[in-house]
């Protein structure tokens, strides 16, 4: 089964957008087993486009296109559909009503522009589009599907996720593919494979693929193997996992079967949380609301968060948090000292159960000699117990950020889980 | 001067990396005034790359190929080169001399793969790596100079910017082209258009492309031109802007001339506030922590940032920033009442000039018939004054949350620059 990915539009080829439509693509059909022999970026220009369709049609079972569906002029795609597959457009009614109580509910009329988004080709599966008002079409000219959708990320995510893979796993007789993805926080990825290189070298002869896919603070590890028997293929994986499991247990904090939504650190925390009935708050001052943000990020977080405060100065600290004077004085902001109180305060002030508290350099200026850019303490309030711990992460500031979300949301779930914190 | 990018390589097919390469080289060509008309990735495989250097060669005048010249056995482009051109690899002197240095001074010996890297097509001209051992070749078939270079990002821009992009202005007159992006806030994309409609219908008249770019609560629109002399093109934009200007004024807050680094709304508002010497504070309801982690993501954000509460209950908001209790009851957390109390009592609780305080139904629960999900409160509070509006976005709740955050941020830089704000 080969499939390729079309991406329409100047944007791309004046390098004003990296393509991460086309690698979000690659990796879902990937994941299913179809092989995406070919990517190809073209402008909004007629002749462009309609080489790029007949080009595909002659390598691909599935082409998957997007961009250029937008309400605005320079949108030429759907025009050039019709054109290619001989037909012309047509207005669609459900579409129309879609499009209409989709300005209906934000209290907006409809204008010329948004109607034509309700003209499609005449022929084509209609893909809805939930959070847009750009549908999806779906075509078959000869052995080849022809998928467009509109450029913009979520909106082609949620038809592909919700509508379109569904629809091609349940079509067509795919070999099973398996991929287990473990995930790690707290050692980087060289480190975590001299500590696996062993077990490592002897996934090959059992098929299986391991992949290392990074992120700030954390490391996933992802194994895939395939195979005609589904349950098969999933117990050697899973055998594989149960060593893994010896070697690194202390670093792994949470599994990714595919098709799952992807557990983050944020939500198995708040998962916890909520089984237990219990609450967490923040005092944020080197992550300045990033960790606020991941919390309530997630639906339904209320139940679990009370609040946070983010005191970017010492006299707000001091005023809110009740950080004494004196910790300014003796031991500075980013100090464990520092920490312990803001946690401990916050927990009280919030009225909740857990607290975390970050003080640090996040850089890229600020450091000095006993504390360089990258210092942050960490500390973590439970209802038992209050401790902090320090740590040294790099010289980018976004980055330090993440790595001390990624380590403090970590050090939060092994307390909920009473497990032993190590150095 | 019609250029294309094409990649060889099975990592980007399978989504393993993004293409940050073709964004980078069509950065580069773009500011040289040379058009990208494609780009393509495709795997190691013969039949696929032999294609794709014949569809380039009816297309483009350069074509940029990177990737496929390493020294395993994965990689064959360097072959499929000699072939594509009827010729052989032939041994080079000097590459050999120099992947020879590259060993001997990391102390390694070489071995035979890396000895074939001193193989090259007979006939093409050897652009020299000088952070690495695989060589990069040009080559001209009729009328379009193939150019291949190694995949490893930092390799093929110093090949780039040192050997073949200096090469190539020498030898051609090139025309020069001009891009500007207008930064708007506060009005959809089909809205935008209907507003702008009968300018945008004389851009072509004037060989200026519009393009619309959106983000959640933003849309960019591109300008571009091209022609003979950089000042003409550049006025001719300046020009058009000019009218735009007048017709969509209250809705643009700032500009992105291509090569800079684009601003956000966080940093303008940073930065006004930062020549005025004075600092902001939040009180974040449904964004949650969000807009104090965009403002703390800025390098310096101190100088500013006073702090924000993220009071994510009706007690703390009591508590915290003095909420009356009666207004819970009469108007209920979203609401007028409540974001302006919020705002002021944050004012004064961080001593700072000025605040932000949202509150909403970011959903996807949570919404009622007289306050549906979407439905916001976002109050900004001046050193003179407290005004809030309210918003109905849609139904996803990051979105929403972005959604919130640009219209918070620009409400506060019209009020810091004393401009007129609109329902």
């Amino acid at each position: 089964m080969h499939a390729e990915i079309l991406t329409i539009g100047d944007e791309i080829l004046i390098g004003q957008i990296t393509n991460t439509n086309s690698v979000w693509i690659a990796q879902k059909l990937n994941l299913m087993g179809i092989k995406v022999v070919h990517m190809a970026s073209v402008s909004d220009d007629k002749e462009a486009i309609l080489k790029a369709f007949s080009d595909a049609q002659q390598r691909s079972d599935f082409v998957f296109i997007t961009g250029g569906l937008g309400p605005t002029k320079d949108d030429i795609t759907k025009k050039l559909f019709a054109e290619y597959f001989n037909t012309i457009l047509e207005l669609d009614a459900q579409v129309l009503a879609h499009v209409k109580s989709f300005f209906d509910k934000r209290g907006r009329e409809m204008n010329e522009a948004n109607r034509q988004q309700a003209m499609v080709p005449k022929g084509c599966l209609v893909i809805h589009n939930q959070s847009g008002t750009a549908s999806g079409m779906w075509m078959q000219k000869e052995n080849t599907v022809f998928i467009s959708m509109p450029g913009v990320p979520y909106e082609m995510r949620d038809m592909m996720s919700n509508i379109i893979l569904p629809k091609i796993r349940a079509e067509n007789k795919l070999e099973h593919i398996f991929h287990k993805t473990v995930l790690t926080q707290g050692l980087g990825e060289s480190f975590l494979a001299e500590k696996i290189a062993k077990w490592e070298d002897n996934l090959a002869a059992k098929n299986i693929k391991l992949a290392y896919l990074p992120q700030p603070g954390m490391v996933r590890l992802r194994l895939s193997t395939s195979g005609n028997d589904f349950d098969t293929i999933k117990k050697t994986v899973e055998k594989e996992i149960g060593i893994l499991k010896i070697l690194i247990s202390e670093y792994i904090f949470g599994y990714e079967e595919y098709g799952e939504e992807p557990p983050s650190l944020e939500k198995i925390v708040s998962e916890l949380l909520r089984e237990r009935k219990q609450r967490i708050s923040l005092a944020e001052s080197c992550t300045g609301g990033y960790i606020a943000s991941l919390f309530t990020g997630i639906a339904g977080s209320s139940e679990i968060f009370n609040g946070a405060v983010v005191p970017y100065h010492n006299n707000i600290k001091h005023e809110l948090l009740k950080v004494d004077h004196s910790v300014f004085e003796q031991h500075g902001a980013v100090s464990k000292e520092c920490v312990l109180q803001m946690a401990e305060h916050a927990k009280v002030k919030f009225h909740s159960d857990y607290s975390i508290a970050t003080s640090g350099i996040a850089g890229p200026a600020g450091g000095t000699p006993e504390k360089p850019v990258g210092t942050v303490w960490i500390a973590i309030s439970t209802p038992e117990k209050t401790i902090a711990m320090r740590f040294i992460f790099g010289y980018d500031r976004q980055r330090n950020i993440k790595m001390t979300a990624a380590t403090a949301l970590n050090m939060l779930r092994k307390m909920i889980l009473k497990e032993e914190l190590k150095d």
